[in-house]
């Protein structure tokens, strides 16, 4: 029987000449997959695999999907396999580049009061980076710009919090993290713990745009689909004390040219700062002996309550 | 704020105490991951990327997906794609166990008349098997129960399809397929072609029950969420001549206790065929000497036309 498919550009839905025998075939086949998680021990997991059942059967059956188009799907999941390694995490872009990440970190970080907004992860993280001191430099030696970074940690009712772990990193003015150069390389990375007030003060490198590593299926897929591989310029920042909810995060700097189109969606009006470029010559706030420009941010950070 | 999840088990669905701002929130990313795709050139790629990403964002958001849960997803993958090899294929391992693999045969075969009803190609097919004559043995020395099938291929119309290629592929008595002992292996497989008037007849192996591979990721799963990894015993058969759909299929032998709880719902009622145990000593079709008993079933295979 032949099928006709109407794509209804208005409301992105196709029509389907589907014949009722046809259907009840694949709601037949729906309910057989959903019953087989009857026996789930664990309620929660079965709540989430009888969802993911139902909403990726809804898929298949509303694009009609094809055999040819289902061994694409295959294949691509089997690139970024192989594709992945220690460094390497292609599963984390794909789930960037479809938004994912950041409705994973919207649901699990809802407003609270005048709490600092988190965004993605990001696949660059490493759990053993270099502590610094407060006004040390996390650069260790990666190219860019000297940027002084400061600000405080505050409760939401304003109070100061002594002694957060604050992790940052970034790319280099290359676009590169340090484990793109090598697995075991540290730098453009670091942390350090707020003082007594609840204030912290580093140098790092000032952002600049880079693309998420394209050579792999998902950056294949964006050239497909005309997207950009690039993200808003950006540091990221992780806050972490007890008693807090751990704030996963970015600052952008205002002005960025790709900061409304990021790969990966990261970007919101709460998160971006202005990075005031410094003359040449500008006294450093430390003391420090710059040769040209160099930048400035003020990022002060409002963590949220664990229970909220 | 505090999110409430209330399960409605008799709905399947979860209410949630989600503010109007935060559904506001997780709407405009949607919507900003959708525009992302607008510029796609190839309308067909574009409506697939769309409705993958309303539909995965919608699974997201309906089970409040965690950031623990989302790393364990993006951890399965990893190991799934690091299992992954020439002749471990997880991913397709993960689409049957979901029953995507078997949807989407659904929706590329509907019925055609009286046209023979497709199922899962599953992980095992390789395209090197090896030829045999009409009456050949493709058990290659394969352990298990001798197996004597025979049958048509014919158009919808009753009329034979002369030289239609036969692929057939089997597991031996142990569960386990050629491949599985050592890639360069064949056994339990073989193809051939359909005589003048459109018969076919062949030595196998009596089908017996086998589990997917269950020593990864997705077999971890099965066992997670109380599920066997048992496929019912079946013959793969792919019947593939110019003009006419390629069928991808199996027969199931009827009285398998497997039958209704395939691990990967492959079983249809039309594909139970009667595997008739041969008493030791009665006497086989071509006069072969055979030591204990074998079985004979017959399969008249019906083929759809191209456009159907
Ligand atoms: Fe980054
Ligand atoms: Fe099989």
């Amino acid at each position: 029987m032949p099928r006709s498919f109407v794509n209804d550009a208005a409301r992105g839905n196709i029509e389907r000449d589907v014949t009722p025998e046809q259907r009840a075939v694949e709601d037949t086949l729906v309910e057989k997959v959903v019953q087989s998680f009857d026996r789930t021990p664990d309620p929660r997991l079965k709540q989430v695999m009888v969802s993911l059942v139902k909403h990726l059967h809804s898929f298949i059956r509303d694009v009609r999907l094809t055999e040819a188009e289902w061994g694409a799907a295959i294949d691509f999941l089997t690139q970024a396999g192989h594709i992945t390694d220690d460094v390497r995490q292609e599963f984390v872009l794909l789930s960037d580049v479809l938004g994912a990440s950041m409705q994973t970190i919207n649901i699990n970080n809802t407003a609270y009061q005048d709490a600092t907004e988190a965004t993605v992860f990001g696949p660059f993280f490493v759990e053993d980076s270099p502590r610094v001191e407060l006004g040390g430099d996390v650069a260790f030696g990666a190219p860019g710009e000297a940027c002084w970074v400061e600000g405080s940690v505050t409760d939401t009712g304003g109070l100061p919090v002594p002694g957060a772990r604050i992790e940052v990193w970034e790319a280099d003015e290359e676009g590169l993290y340090d484990v793109q150069y090598d697995a075991g390389k540290r730098s453009g990375r670091g942390h350090l713990y707020t003082d007594t007030n609840g204030d912290y003060r580093f140098w790092a490198l000032t952002p600049t745009p880079y693309p998420i590593p394209d050579d792999g299926p998902v950056g294949q897929m964006l050239a497909t689909v005309g997207r950009s591989p690039l993200r808003a310029s950006h540091l990221h920042f992780m806050v972490a004390h007890e008693g807090w909810r751990t704030l996963v995060t970015h600052i952008f700097p205002a002005g960025d040219a790709i900061l409304w189109d990021d790969s990966v969606f990261g970007v919101k009006q709460s998160l971006i700062k202005e990075f005031e470029q410094q003359p040449v010559g500008t006294p450093t706030p430390d003391g420090r002996t710059i040769d040209g420009t160099w930048s400035r941010v003020r990022f002060d950070i409002v963590l949220a309550p664990t229970e909220a």
